[in-house]
């Protein structure tokens, strides 16, 4: 259990994507998401990760996915398949309520919120490398979504970066069980050295 | 004067900091400025470049440093000279006129603008690479401010990650001819394969 | 079919890790992952589509992992799992026979070889993205191994960085078909524009 | 001189390019740098900081530049200035002595070699920042070569990517006074917090 004695001045919580088109009943994604959610009280799980690094004042990091605006895409020439699917669905739609955070999740001041992604990985074309180097962290809890999308990319990215990366298996949700399987179970385990349950994280987090 | 022919495809103009606090009557650094940018012409040639090339559709990028925001630096155990400026000077500050772009040089449909930076290179901890890419850009034309800051870091930065630059050496000005020959003359020479007038280019992109 | 019309000028050849450690009899992974690969004619695939560019004259580019080295690891403070597993098993153990190509995919004049990575992704901490931008390249064919660690990460890295990929789907393996499926039908599909037989891509290629 | 109380734990000696062809009698480029490296006691200020970082035990970190190779360059499509310049003076050459660290100047066990880097930064398209992150290092002391070309490059990537840096001004050298000025004087302030004598430095890290 050594990976549970994180260091406050070298650890940090990444938050990703808390947006409300994802985690909020009438979110553009919520109903693909919420039976894999409710199944491992992921949002509840998330906040108490969440509230538990404030109390603990642990730095609290945002990786974002790009919100959605008109004329992102048109002009480029070559787009990638999840892209393509952010065009079509306009998804976190930049000035509207699903591309806002969801409000018990918002940053407060002192938390950092990179710049946002075009892809998957919140390390990609951004500044959160930087701002992680600025506060001197080198370890990362990572709570949000989509497993084997936006939370795997910015867990390999981050391995491949230097950085030791807990993953809280109960406080990210997918599409199905078959993707959080590949995320949580084939994957991650690769680029995180632990992979815990929320309750675990918050009692260590609480003991800091 | 091969390195005039250039391929519309592959070629895009970059226009770095075309902030009122740089180039506009009342920005906090033009009174710096003004003695050189007045001497080389050098706002009424960034326009005409500018404007040579949206006629020519050139693709035109814009590399923009951070405009400053409470918060910022309070929390960053490392930082470079160059920060603490910005920060003790506030210099674009976000919401303010200083930190808008002069009128003739606002964005247009079709533009890109990178995401803000951290320090002087336009490509450092932003989406400029992804999105030169995404648009399959290879050569760069560069206007803009400051010479020996942010300008020669976008071009070194280019030339790293391997594009091909043109520096347009009357459409950039410095605080003083000192700065200027230290980018000019000394510097840029190594990383970007031609160095011209705006006079020459704007010949040369109108040929397009 | 259009991502099957590949553009002979931007478009290369990514072969990852052909290893004899990975892909000979002796090597210390090859028992692991002969199964899958002997099912899918993983070897004679590889050999087909590298042959078809070869013939083509694409661009062929070589993604491979770091060569054990002693020392490498022992003052690392920050390690991910997959590079305890690298520092205990030696593999691509330098100066030995593991550590070197498979005779049949060893590179020829005029191929390019990027610097070794240290984690999954070809393109992390390297010059991939730098030498595929010298050459013009903005598509990718990938091949080689695995499926779910390098072939994925390089993959997951190439979209974030803007590159267009085809993956060929019988030109890779893994441990076991789970691990197959969860890059190939889960993950992979988000970020490669097509996933195609190697007898598609050769018939494709071939018609170049 | 808070800047002169370094934290041994979290600071590195960076040394560039100790290249025979740099600093050696008889190194190809020798010739154009004695003058000034004469003038200031580069070399043996180097060995000073370098056994003293030893002595201290601070880990020193290289970052070199490409050794030539045939058919680096043949096949690209871009290149900058600098590279020509390399191409055509084959520098560093491979396999040759100009191409070897200076002999009192080479790595020990223990030591960090960052992969060879194409242009002038010891950071673009290498594992510098990886290795810098894998030994928790946020501090540089920086010596070495060419003051105006991968020293100075060098240091403004260390600042654009999160690393504070003292410059050991004279513990470097280039073709002429001009050319320190621009890195020493003009460019380099904004990017180094510290910019201090040898004799400083090896004051400061001796009482570690």
């Amino acid at each position: 259990m050594a990976n549970l004695k994180f260091d406050k001045e070298i650890t940090a919580l990444l938050v990703i994507d808390p947006y409300n088109d994802f985690i909020s009943e009438g979110g553009k994604v919520w109903d693909r998401l919420k039976g894999v959610a409710e199944a491992n009280n992921c949002i509840p799980n998330m906040l108490q990760v969440l509230n538990a690094a404030r109390k603990a004042e642990l730095r609290v990091f945002y990786a974002l996915h790009h919100r959605y605006r008109p004329g992102d895409y048109e002009t480029w020439k070559y787009i990638a398949p999840t892209q393509k699917a952010a065009w079509l669905h306009k998804t976190f739609e930049n000035g509207t309520w699903g591309g806002e955070i969801r409000s018990e999740f918002k940053s407060q001041p002192g938390d950092i919120v990179a710049l946002e992604h075009w892809c998957s990985s919140g390390f990609a074309n951004t500044d959160l490398d930087l701002q992680l180097k600025k506060h001197g962290i080198h370890r990362l809890i990572v709570i949000g979504l989509i497993a084997h999308t936006c939370v795997e990319a910015t867990i390999r990215f981050a391995a491949e970066f230097g950085y030791e990366v807990t993953m809280v298996k109960d406080a990210t949700a997918d599409y199905s069980d078959e993707e959080m399987h590949a995320a949580l179970d084939v994957n991650i385990p690769s680029y995180a050295s632990a992979i815990l349950t929320a309750k675990d994280i918050v009692a260590s987090i609480s003991s800091l």
